[in-house]
């Protein structure tokens, strides 16, 4: 059975190497950002049946609530440093949880240089949902942190990666009808549903060059939203520029309907940014540099915040809702 | 019903109005220390049936989880400057829960002088437990914050306050028996239990005076332990020296055996400090002029870290466990 001082000691301390951590004897962090910079501080809860499914692997798990806030990170255009870990672990949980859990966190700290700080593990009821918090911190050029106010109208607005695989492979993950795809499409889809990928490495070109950006989480269409609200601007979408996966792409041809799933579905953690109009070409070209795509799929206008999706024939589309609710 | 975007844009987004936190207008915090300073950061979860009963109300739970949080930084010498709060929250939670509880977080920021700078909230299945997370930061001068390590043989060994009363309380609150004591007493207690009372205030002493601190949540032999092994001494406390509310007094006269309860039950929120010989008396006096009284209780002495607790006739006492552990 999971044992709480055993994954402390055993587990987590040997992750616990960074500057500040103290080889995880305290349970607080002390951190100084470097010379010129701020911390970015951000964080995610992700809970058993709303955000993964029960009985995931222990170290997808791990890597999810690591990779949600790398996406934070990213879109803010900090480098991260490092993070506290909270996890309320249902008692009755089997032995191996632990080991496997902070393997996936090996990679993680691995992937993107950055160290456990602190934290703290409570065994809680056992019809109590594992839940993981991770608090993330990053380093950013002081003053050059990237907001979701500060976007203007005219202002070109890009998306790095790809949309809609995580929101397909959702359905794929909980049996709902898909069209008729082919079977490895299936599993593309619903690996990128399971194990995120945060577009690390374009957060220089986002700090360089975007005025205002943030990582999407809960849908496209929605997301957007809440851009275009902190930033008092409206901004227009061209679903013929949305960037798709060759996957997406075939399951789409198949039912024109699930491009609404695709654009206002949840899990994509990557980035929406807002540049202007003379640095479009630069931000393209820096993330490149990075090894990320990144496409104009649209622009900011004039106006109260709103979002207008014009489908392939320039007509706009309708949404019930616009965003991705994470609800078991 | 609760409603998550009602909470946030109606709740809490008038809780932030410190520098960094865009009134909640995006999912992460930007903090510069101050200068010349380092962040302290620290987390704690709260869950419900865990550290909290059910049915609690919801501004005593939010007044709890910033609190345990405050107890962090005070042990580490650093003074509050704001948090991010994670909230899971069961659907089907009544209405007011989200107006209840951020006026218990009100009366939090004006007593410590902190605001919310930004956090996510969760909603989750109708079974799922309440579960709030607050990471705390606060600043500290360059090299000056106090660890779990540090702690010298021959140092003096401080604790805050009044020990034991929250875990009386707590046999209180769950209907235990307790000795006859008079109805008032078991009030006090039991209010003591539920409304966590850290030594705000205390930092600066701690900062100029001890070399190793931490706040006590699991108990004090247990914690204490904790100090121990991260600094590699031992320790002795002597019982007649443990400072008791009038409550905790009455009730032990009435039965010896629960002193084993109130040395090593949780919840206390004080503060354990080591303090250099010589700066005994100016520890305690300064922690006076801030308010608050601390008392000698014991010695850090040379050898393996352990701990050993003498009664009022100075024979060694014997715990089956030293350490309160948080399970509903």
């Amino acid at each position: 059975m999971f044992d709480e001082d055993g994954f402390i000691s055993r587990d987590l301390r040997p992750l616990a190497a960074v500057p500040g951590a103290s080889g995880f004897t305290d349970d607080a962090a002390v951190v100084a950002p470097p010379p010129g910079c701020e911390l970015v501080i951000t964080g995610d809860t992700i809970v058993a049946g709303v955000h993964f499914p029960f009985g995931e692997r222990a170290d997808l798990i791990a890597i999810r609530a690591v990779r949600v806030n790398i996406s934070d990170l990213v879109a803010k255009g900090a480098d991260p440093i490092g993070y506290l870990l909270h996890i309320t672990v249902p008692r009755g949980t089997e032995e191996g949880f632990g080991a496997d859990f902070c393997a996936g966190l090996t990679t993680c700290q691995k992937d993107y240089g950055i160290g456990v700080l602190g934290g703290d593990t409570v065994v809680a009821p056992e019809d109590a949902l594992l839940s993981v918090s991770v608090t993330a911190f990053g380093a950013v050029p002081r003053a050059q942190s990237v907001r979701r106010f500060g976007a203007q109208p005219k202002d070109v607005l890009f998306v790095s990666g790809t949309i809609g695989d995580a929101a397909l492979g959702l359905l794929a993950a909980r049996g709902d009808p898909l069209p008729d795809i082919a079977e490895a499409d299936v599993e593309v889809l619903e690996a990128s549903y399971r194990l995120p990928r945060p577009p690390f490495g374009l957060q220089q070109a986002i700090r360089r060059h975007a005025r205002a950006s943030l990582d999407i989480s809960d849908g496209l269409v929605g997301d957007l939203e809440r851009l275009c609200r902190a930033s008092g601007v409206a901004a227009r979408v061209d679903v013929a520029k949305v960037p798709l996966s060759d996957a997406v792409t075939r399951t789409c041809a198949r039912d024109q309907r699930l491009m609404k799933v695709v654009l206002t579905g949840g899990d994509d953690y990557q980035v929406l940014a807002s540049v202007p109009v003379d640095r479009a070409i630069s931000f393209a070209h820096d993330a490149r540099e990075a090894g990320h795509m990144v496409k104009a799929i649209g622009k900011m206008l004039p106006g109260p915040p709103q979002v207008s999706v014009l489908d392939r024939d320039g007509e706009p589309m309708a949404f019930r809702r616009t965003r991705y609710s994470h609800r078991a």
